[in-house]
């Protein structure tokens, strides 16, 4: 395979805009266990490579659904194991250890990847807290399950004991459920800026960012919830002013009619177009609708800002108009 | 209690030089499960906090052992739970994930408590690796126990499985034992060194790094080791040309003939002497030698270079001279 990095186009004369790029990594591009997160990641990186070997500026975040319902269940069976030494692990704490659990594969594949093109690159996991409000209404009604099956017991003593909000799952066992807010504020915030602004490639707001409350002073307690990844990725690269923001997942473009005999393959969406397929409910929830909600808030935040939605492996030929769906306004 | 910040200090015309500190906290400045972390941590950040106030650069480095064991506790637990979903969890990774784990509460405190005092503040934890020898001699005699008791069934699997040495220990089953190899080389250094020249307190190489040897091109892989924090403490304090290493333990000052009627605290120690009396065997393997030896190391690295071996709550004392001992050059 022959690539041509950013020092090559400009040899040849090509001229090569250098983009600021929030890239949101789906489930998919992580794989579910550790020997899978290997292989899914190896790949994954060949994909964020060609934006950075093509000039750009790159900045991953990613989902850690698998991964922190894994942590999850491993905590749960810690405690199980030893109830008076070990309390129920919080979830934001799981959620911070996915972010070094991921963000240590993630970047050191990438870091070898770009070494293996020639490029010798500076890559890092900024550890990410992203503040929600108590009173976002996805608190009066959790609907996201996390971590493993539970018994009946197990259940009724987390409700009490914990106040958790616990779903039964039709012979399978109770399970926990947690509310999904909407991101209000990076935390880190000047941090990640101060690593893209050194030059450095960073990974962020791994799972959506650990979410937190801030109450009295500056004191940032962890809250019962999973920030969508999307909507996290999205406030990310409004904040860092990025041109685009590439959400990647399972398909190619998105289409209405989906998997429906007048299916239809859309090359680019104005957020007022975005809003009236949503109003039809066009889109899945929890699978595409919150990416397309994330790309028109996106788009419509600054003009000259482009959401684009397409495969991991097509995400150069997106940047360069040659696939996905742009949403973008007019 | 008054504090009195380095503006202030600068009013009442104080000279105050700035100075770069790296700060080893040892596993007691954690605590041993979460609930006690919380407690730990919060109190820690106090003795930081009073160098940073005081006006001096700071990075953190911290010890991870009852945290890296109740992570690899807990993903054994996982593994035993679905064996074929879920392969036993590298140590590495489990590293990873304890930087996450305590990085979160470390920088979380820190940063609530200096705002407190009136001071806005960065403070970010960087995921990092250490490169140690695939030749270092200590690989040929793994001594560090980590994660679970396990059955001799277990124990004899993994021997045959995945080649780890297991130890008994009489009476209570089973364990793991791993190399603590030298380290050779902060992967991150350039990230760290970015991070501290844009103002950030940063917390690095948490439990001495996550451990890696460096094979064919750059490709990284997890070594099955443990790194001596305060090895990697040192390591780190030199590679940023710090002026100073604090090595935090249980004790204000180091002693010779410790514990004995003779005993004899100890203000000040050329490397010299401190040669002499490690000759003597005068202080605890796997406890104060460590310390001592990587204060001599970094004493040695560079005239004008100190450690101070101290309490927690002296820190501050100590790098103004009051207590401590300092391990200096003439």
């Amino acid at each position: 395979m022959v690539y041509s990095g950013p020092r090559l186009l400009l040899e040849k004369g090509i001229d090569m805009e250098k983009k600021r790029i929030v890239v949101a990594l789906g489930g998919n591009a992580l794989g579910k266990n550790l020997p899978e997160q290997m292989i899914a990641v190896k790949n994954t990186v060949k994909a964020i490579a060609d934006l950075i070997e093509a000039g750009h500026e790159v900045v991953i975040s990613h989902g850690n659904g698998p991964q922190v319902g894994m942590i999850q269940e491993a905590m749960t069976l810690l405690t199980r194991s030893n109830p008076e030494k070990y309390v129920p692990c919080p979830l934001s704490v799981c959620t911070a250890m996915s972010q070094g659990y991921i963000g240590y594969d993630l970047q050191n594949f990438l870091r070898e990847e770009l070494y293996n093109r020639g490029i010798e690159q500076d890559v890092t996991s900024c550890l990410t807290q992203v503040e929600v409000d108590p009173e976002d209404p996805a608190f009066a009604n959790p609907t996201k399950p996390i971590g493993a099956f539970l018994t009946k017991e197990e259940a009724d003593q987390l409700v009490r004991e914990r106040d958790y909000t616990v779903v039964e799952d039709a012979g399978r066992g109770y399970r926990r459920v947690v509310a999904s807010p909407k991101p209000k504020r990076i935390v880190e915030l000047s941090t990640i800026k101060a690593l893209v602004d050194t030059g450095h490639v960073v990974v962020a707001a791994g799972g959506g960012g650990i979410p937190v409350f801030r109450t009295e002073g500056f004191h940032l307690k962890g809250a019962p919830a999973v920030v969508d990844k999307d909507f996290a990725s999205e406030l990310l690269a409004e904040d860092l002013d990025a041109d685009y923001l590439i959400i990647l997942t399972a398909v190619e473009k998105v289409a209405i009619h989906f998997n429906q005999p007048d299916q239809q393959w859309l090359d680019r969406l104005t957020p007022e177009e975005a809003r009236k397929y949503m109003a039809e409910d066009q889109f899945a929830k929890g699978s595409m609708l919150p990416k397309v909600e994330a790309a028109v808030k996106f788009a419509e935040s600054k003009p000259g800002r482009t959401a684009l939605i397409t495969l991991l492996e097509k995400a150069r030929d997106g940047i360069e108009g040659k696939t996905g769906t742009r949403i973008e306004q007019n």
